[in-house]
């Protein structure tokens, strides 16, 4: 259970490597990397850089600098990202619409993407059939077919706060391992499943504590 | 500049610790709470709970547990939440519309709320004078003017990538401390400033490790 070991801290720094990575071989046709750069473009301390890395194996020489390509493939790797990760939205309101909107977007734009929005979900049977973009809204209830037929594996939960503990029920029963939850509340699931809190309140609160008095 | 010493993974959970502690207050009419219910209901462990509160002084007693008002009080004094934080969004898309209704449905609903979505700007003039619910859109250029009318220190920024870095840029030169940004590039800005990164692809990416091959 490598997962119970390494600090989430680290593995929130992750995609921004990847990110700074992909960007470097894309726009600038780049082949390797200082730790410096890498640190300097992702806004992390270039020993932090290395100090990360060094969780999952030694991937930089001495004064050359990383491979960017390589660092590449094994960072998805480690991230389960060397596979498509199938993403499904659950309550398609003002907020949710927006996100799926962004996210089909940010999708076209960046190849290296691994997390697909596929699929969209709502209880109203008044918006089942509507399109946003090319996906349609599907009803709560196929989510068990749903999981099955397109292997979704996370849901991003944007339904509101008093439906969101029995909508992640819901989910997790249909097979669901992972949660990026928009409502502000502290879900309840199984030890198997991640929850993350993507509470916009939440890290304004983070932030006003930098703020000085 | 204890803001330096404190781990950033403590203040992340601080909000958490607030929002469960007002509910308990508001809805249940709880006066003391334990740290094992506390971590229970912010997801957190109990002697991570008891540990996080000792970054900032004593406020529990063993066996009795917290006087929730009295660390509702001092939790708020901590962050910055005993007094209003007045927030901007820059750059009313689809998803900042969203999260400017979301943003202020959330605050009439909770009353311990203290960071106030009061302002928005878009630099498209089509926009302008538009309202979102009780809101108007102002020109981006009247930054200067609200952050000082209005005391801004936070911005929410939801432009697109490539206009990310010089909006970031202005809100630095008006004097704005803080900014949680949605935009999927690492902004530059000077040390005294702040920056949460919000892109909803970093944390479905970091969801995506947690999930077995």
């Amino acid at each position: 259970m490598r997962w119970r070991k390494i600090p989430d801290a680290v593995i929130r720094r992750l995609p921004v490597y990847l990110r700074v990575l992909d960007e470097a071989i894309r726009e600038e046709h780049k082949k390797l990397i200082s730790s410096q750069e890498l640190g300097d473009r992702a806004g992390v301390a270039p020993a932090l850089v290395r100090k990360d890395l060094a969780w999952f194996g030694e991937f930089g020489k001495q004064g050359v600098g990383y491979q960017i390509g390589y660092l590449i493939n094994e960072l998805r790797r480690i991230m389960n990202l060397d596979r498509e990760v199938c993403v499904g939205l659950v309550g398609v309101g003002s907020l949710g619409h927006a996100l799926a909107r962004y996210h089909r977007t940010r999708a076209l734009r960046e190849p290296s993407f691994r997390t697909h929005l596929v699929a969209l979900f709502d209880n109203d049977e008044n918006k089942w059939g509507q399109m946003v973009d090319d996906m349609e809204i599907w009803p709560l209830d196929t989510i068990d077919d749903k999981v099955k037929e397109m292997g979704l594996e996370v849901i991003i939960l944007t339904v509101p706060a008093e439906h969101a503990q029995n909508v992640a029920n819901r989910m997790v029963a249909a097979g669901i391992k992972a949660i990026l939850n928009f409502a502000p509340i502290k879900l309840t699931v199984p030890d198997d499943v991640q929850v993350a809190d993507a509470d916009v309140s939440l890290e304004l609160q983070r932030l006003a504590y930098y703020l000085k008095n």
